[in-house]
């Protein structure tokens, strides 16, 4: 197409085409002026009515909020205009008209609730607040995956149609495969500690998982993005401390990479890169903690789950990130190692934010006869999962690695209130479309 | 756990723990040698067994291949040894015990079929030109993101569970969705192009595409990684332009960072990144070069599609990447745009490895009427698809754009027979697990 310069790149003094959506339209009579809106920000068009050839005055004032225009002209120093520069058109080509009514209003000047905006994310997204986010999201992505290769792990990528789920068969979404029944896999589990017991050993993986659970609340999605790591020859403490770098080299890559997008949120002031080391709290100094904030109805006995509330009140006292570890084994899932010395201790672990859990994570276990006596008790078919377990037969070293709920992530670090902002298009219980 | 060094790393006059899996075992009597081996190469251990400790030659010697074993001892030089060093333990603890009779040999003495390889990935995956395959796979994705990045696309991740394919309910693995009917996603075809819209303008996705086709060949897959371009404001030789620029990156990529993989691969030599333009040949051409040939026993005419064989001949008679633009209207989807002054004739492109196609992509569609008139000309009901038609009311640039198949692209890269050879857990209709 044409060369294209963007509204951010319009030098004064020289002549350019811009092409995007006219953000704004104000006619002031004998003048008018169009705010066209692109990637990079806003330009202004003069309209002076006078001046200019009458069809292109007719075709600029003809035209809708957020129809798409290609405006070619002089650039010009204007101090009154929002960005200070201003174009005197020569040519405007309509190239995308839009209706006049528009389902959402991308100036953000009239509010919409998150379902019609989550209903016109194209528009939704012309927003700057909005796109921000999802910039960010990205460069997460990115100083994630390159903190993973700092830790000398190699990506793959597992199989989202799987038989079995990694916790059998609750919460799977079924799918017909070819005429059998498989389903949508609801996390990497089984497939990247197959991986370390490889020559690879040490793997990360970003991708989607898939729960059928039943959830209504804004920090649960049926379809979410998992940031996995595992690694041979590692432990508990060691996947802890790759679970810190991972989540701190988030953080660091958005502050170094997204200025612009943090003071579009409003948060280049409050934005800040955790520092030092998370707090590692045993389960036991949790519930205590937990108990004396005096917050629950009912004080926590030993064996007892984390409820939201729970997790509230941890969150607000200790107020970081920080971790959970040695938890009851009982409530661990059972390809999680205990201690060696203490079998109803756990080596699993959560890593918190404040506000809620992001990490689940701990040591395998990788001693065949124990896995499978581990599906015994959990009521599953040990020979349905057989293309794992039969692996451990060969060599299956000492392993540990986590899961990280990528919106989750992203959510918290920016505030979010509902977990469906840091999704495009999000998915739950009602919505599967767009 | 323990302070570990790789074997690649264990310095002759050191003392350092080592730790993997033993490859090989030869006892020549009064001397014994155990190969271990780890993600980095491998190292000797000498067993004297008049000199060492009694239980110690007994761990040594009742281990069988491929059990994990974690080694003590000071590393020597050693020029009959493999890697030039030996180490001389002073102690050996089996992490891992293998049973004695393995399902595939991971030193690659004993020849196994794809299947038994694929069914036991964990101890093919052992195999250093194995491994080194998804090593390579690894930095293709590294190398095609920053080549993205350099071309200020933004990275998106769109759902994977659907109400509606991109081209209909055929090939679609239908997902039963909290009792409603649903679909896997067989491209991000439609998204992508919702976010072009959007103030993204340009965007990318790597992930999993779903496709229900009932192929049995070496190049198809039904669950496969899509490279999804798209950008607002381009035509289809600006994506042309893209897609040489990403499929070139992938190349310096591996040819830059995975000389040891190629090394190990035998294609050190033969590696060569693609150089100056890729030739763009009409479909007219094509199908005149093809008829040159003499290899099809029928002659091509307009509108023909090409076969595989005619792909073959093609490929062949080009002998480098090259492109096939302006196809036939009629063949290609009725979401890429036809050219403006000749309705018969498409802006869709296909990129070709000389073996075969790893690009799709083209001009699209912006037009809300044409676009309406499209589904219903494909006997789609336009309402199914009204949550990304009707934004294209609202202003949608003209965009372009493409996907690339990332397992093709590894494979055409690495000269593997068989697509499956790109994938650790490969998807078809006979193969669900592992």
């Amino acid at each position: 197409m044409q060369e294209r310069t963007y509204a951010a790149d319009a030098d004064p003094g020289t002549s350019a085409t811009v092409a995007g959506w006219v953000h704004e339209i104000r006619d002031l009579g004998g003048i008018a002026f169009l705010i066209l809106r692109d990637t990079t920000g806003k330009i202004q068009v003069k309209i002076e009515k006078d001046e200019l050839d009458e069809a292109l005055v007719e075709t600029a004032l003809d035209v809708h909020r957020e129809s798409v225009l290609r405006v070619e002209g002089d650039v010009e120093e204007e101090e009154r205009a929002p960005t200070g520069v201003e174009v005197t058109p020569d040519d405007i080509e309509v190239i995308a008209p839009a209706d006049p009514e528009l389902p959402l209003d991308p100036s953000g000047k009239v509010d919409a609730e998150l379902p019609t905006r989550l209903d016109n994310r194209t528009l939704d997204l012309r927003k700057p607040e909005v796109k921000a986010i999802f910039e960010i999201r990205a460069e997460v992505l990115r100083s994630v995956r390159e903190a993973f290769r700092g830790l000398d792990a190699t990506e793959i990528n597992t199989p989202k149609i799987v038989a079995t789920g990694t916790e059998g068969g609750t919460e799977l979404f079924p799918i017909t495969y070819f005429g059998r029944e498989a389903f949508m896999n609801q996390s990497p589990q089984l497939f990247k500690q197959l991986m370390v017991g490889s020559g690879l050993e040490r793997v990360f993986e970003i991708g989607p998982i898939f729960r059928a659970e039943e959830h209504n609340t804004p920090r649960h999605l049926n379809e979410a993005t998992s940031i996995d790591f595992e690694s041979a020859f590692y432990d508990h403490t060691e996947a802890m401390d790759a679970c810190e770098t991972v989540v701190k080299a988030a953080y660091e890559g958005v502050a170094e990479n997204c200025d612009d997008e943090l003071e579009t949120l409003g948060l280049d002031e409050a934005f800040t890169v955790p520092e030092g080391d998370f707090p590692r709290l045993t389960y036991e100094e949790a519930i205590e903690r937990i108990n004396a904030t005096g917050e629950l109805d009912d004080v926590l006995v030993w064996g007892d789950d984390l409820s939201t509330e729970a997790e509230h009140a941890l969150g607000q006292d200790v107020g970081e990130h920080y971790f959970i570890t040695d938890w009851p084994s009982e409530i661990k899932p059972f390809y999680i190692k205990d201690h060696d010395d203490d079998a109803e201790l756990s080596t699993g672990f959560d890593m918190m934010h404040p506000s809620m859990e992001l990490v689940s994570g701990g040591q395998r276990e990788h001693r065949h006869d124990h896995l499978v006596e581990g599906f015994e008790q959990q009521g599953l078919d040990p020979g349905a999962f057989e293309y794992y377990t039969k692996m451990f037969k060969y060599g299956m070293p000492p392993h540990a690695g986590w899961g990280l709920g990528g919106e989750r992530l992203v959510m918290t670090m920016l505030g979010l209130e509902n977990i469906r902002e840091a999704v495009i298009f999000p998915r739950d219980r009602q919505r599967l479309s767009p």
